[in-house]
């Protein structure tokens, strides 16, 4: 396959709007404690290049079709596990499908946001209200939901690993050369690990983050 | 190149006891807060499985003598970047070459011991251990040495990319198949993770983590 670079991804940002309580770009989204500075600190650490901005644009063109599988997969490894069951379903472990569905395009959109939105103050007030509802702040506010509201830090970043790891095939399924998949992997590690990173803002104390 | 599957790696365990500080099985180690369940769930979540153990093991035969260069590399990145420098050099962020020649070997060990090291009560208690290395509870004490004394969890959960994604490469430097590499980087990248999270108990009161 010849991958086409995509400058501009309309193709995936349109209909966000349509998207309840995703907030991107909105004053409704929560103020971000970060300066631009400490993102540029945090990408130079995260070693996130121009070149992996490229390489992220042209993941979105792969896994734009494939986010929902994506998310739907992590949620049955998620499921086989009874007790991270009560931070998505009821606080008993018992499914809710309707909180389940009201968050799906949330967290399908943010495979593609990953690969496409510039790193910029919108950019990270939306990662601190994605962060806070992780959190007792906001856990299950936008979905008026009764799962757990709090989940742990340490399932969070665990569970990054099996993001990271499982993009491979995703990245892969769509002919794209090995060298064009490893470049594309690596950029899209880079990228959920800064986003990931920036999320644990809301569980640690500033002067430990 | 065929791998040999190496179910007991003492080629790289011998001589641990000579590095100065790795505490590792011994009393001297931090006690670890969590419990063996504790373990399990987040073996769980990171999706380790035993199919990852053994191709850790077999990455372990790969990385064993390419480790000493991955740090090295490691640090020439972090070395790049003059916020960084005060972590490992002086507090002026000039240069410490004792306080690395003294951290490098425990540094290299890890590479090893994440991909050979039983997941049991030693483990825990030194994952612990290297967890409050990088706070102001151990920061500088083994080594005696006078950098900053606290590294920010985001920059330590930023790097994890770099670590990560950089893998693949030694992975695939000793001619196993890209089948054989896609295995043992999935794997490399959960037992990271599950380390790295580890650690982060130190950074986050309990009700958070």
């Amino acid at each position: 396959m010849k991958i086409q670079h995509t400058p501009t991804p309309t193709l995936v940002i349109e209909h966000a709007e349509a998207i309840p309580g995703y907030t991107y770009g909105t004053a409704e989204a929560a103020a971000s404690p970060l300066t631009m500075e400490d993102l540029e600190r945090l990408k130079a650490v995260v070693g996130l290049t121009e070149e992996d901005e490229r390489a992220l644009r042209d993941a979105a063109g792969i896994l734009a079709d494939q986010a929902d599988d994506m998310v739907s997969a992590y949620r049955r490894r998620l499921g086989e596990l009874p007790f991270m069951r009560p931070y998505s379903g009821h606080p008993d472990g018992t499914p809710n499908p309707e909180y389940g569905a009201a968050s799906k395009p949330r967290f399908d959109r943010f495979i593609i946001d990953a690969c496409t939105r510039p790193l910029d103050e919108d950019w990270l007030n939306y990662q601190q209200e994605i962060g806070l509802r992780h959190t007792r702040a906001k856990k299950n506010a936008t979905d008026h939901a009764d799962s757990l509201d709090h989940i742990p830090m340490r399932y969070l970043l665990a569970f990054t690993a099996e993001v990271i790891a499982s993009a491979r095939g995703y990245l892969a399924a769509k002919g794209a050369s090995p060298e064009q998949v490893d470049r594309m992997h690596a950029a899209f590690t880079r990228s959920v690990m800064l986003h990931v990173t920036v999320w644990t803002r809301s569980y640690a104390d500033a002067a430990e983050w």
